[in-house]
């Protein structure tokens, strides 16, 4: 058997390429960025389903499965953030050659970290996606009671309070959840996708 | 947006169970073992195609991917060993879920740490395969010339030679990597898969 390894090898690998021409999609990372509480996940969670409804393979990282495993060994401080986004871009780049449209969810408050992740993506397999909410709409929502805590010092390095968050410079797409509706959003994010001949 | 949240959020979830029926596969992880040489990442790549001809979600996780992208800040030592394999793990973990037949090939050389990872799976989903091949078999094909370098002493923790390898003990499948074609391995994985109702 392994005499000709090397050709059996070549022979058996199944590349992204026809992964995407059998799905008859491409596979891209869209990437979420914003405060907590801008509505990232609920977000990603809808995009899924829409693209779920069309047939696409899809798949949403977010913090509720990735913080509790992967990167459970990682807190909030810059360091680890850095780590935790790192490794999220890594897993979400294997996604993406499965074949998979790959939905992050996730803070990632610094630009530096979230262009290196563009930099192990393919050129246009990096759609960052500004989830733009003004900071006081998120504390005033507040739907898991941290900002709360953050203003108390009970939580430390907390994003908008305690610890900074650079915005995209020049996203592929701004969505304003502060203001605009759940369907609207999706909406721009899916035509985004058709018109770049994605799905 | 964010007033029916919780609400929003339960509408929009896409769960493996959906994943699958669409699919008419499960997703499951079968987990390679074995030393350097045994033909574990030619073996995933052969299972992948076959999977992929029959229509199925898959993807490989190995050295190649893995461990220049999400690993690449760990070594060989036994705890980085330890760490690469729960990283795997928890990542491919994500991939199942994402309705993903994941295929894995690391030599992962300690039974707890593969215990470990079996236990973060639902019960049958972790199918443990390994690729039985004797030491002096794979030191004499020495594919990539690393056996002679760990017996120079130029490499460090050389699984086999200067690192221990635990066999499984009560593994899904056993195949006989040093003696068998492989066909004849693929097939025997296939067989699983159907008799199981997981193909």
């Amino acid at each position: 058997m392994m005499k000709n390894k090397n050709i059996l090898w070549q022979q058996t690998l199944v590349n992204k390429s026809e992964r995407n021409l059998r799905s008859s999609h491409n596979s891209v990372l869209l990437w979420l960025t914003g405060f907590s509480g801008a509505g990232k996940s609920t977000l990603a969670h809808a995009i899924e389903r829409r693209l779920y409804e069309r047939n696409c393979a899809t798949f949403v990282l977010d913090g509720d499965n990735v913080r509790h495993g992967l990167c459970s060994d990682l807190g909030f401080s810059q360091q680890d953030r850095e780590e935790n986004i790192r490794r999220v871009g890594e897993m979400a780049k294997l996604f993406v050659e499965a074949g998979v449209i790959t939905i992050t969810a996730f803070i990632s408050p610094y630009i530096a970290d979230r262009e290196r992740v563009r930099s192990i993506l393919p050129v246009g397999e990096f759609i960052e996606i500004y989830c733009r909410c003004p900071l006081e709409v998120c504390e005033e929502r507040d739907v898991k009671g941290l900002y709360e805590k953050a203003r108390k010092g009970l939580i430390a390095d907390f994003t908008g309070i305690s610890s900074p968050y650079e915005p995209p410079v020049n996203p592929e797409i701004t969505v304003d959840t502060g203001t605009d509706d759940l369907d609207k959003c999706v909406g721009k994010v899916l035509e985004y996708l058709l018109q770049h001949q994605i799905i």
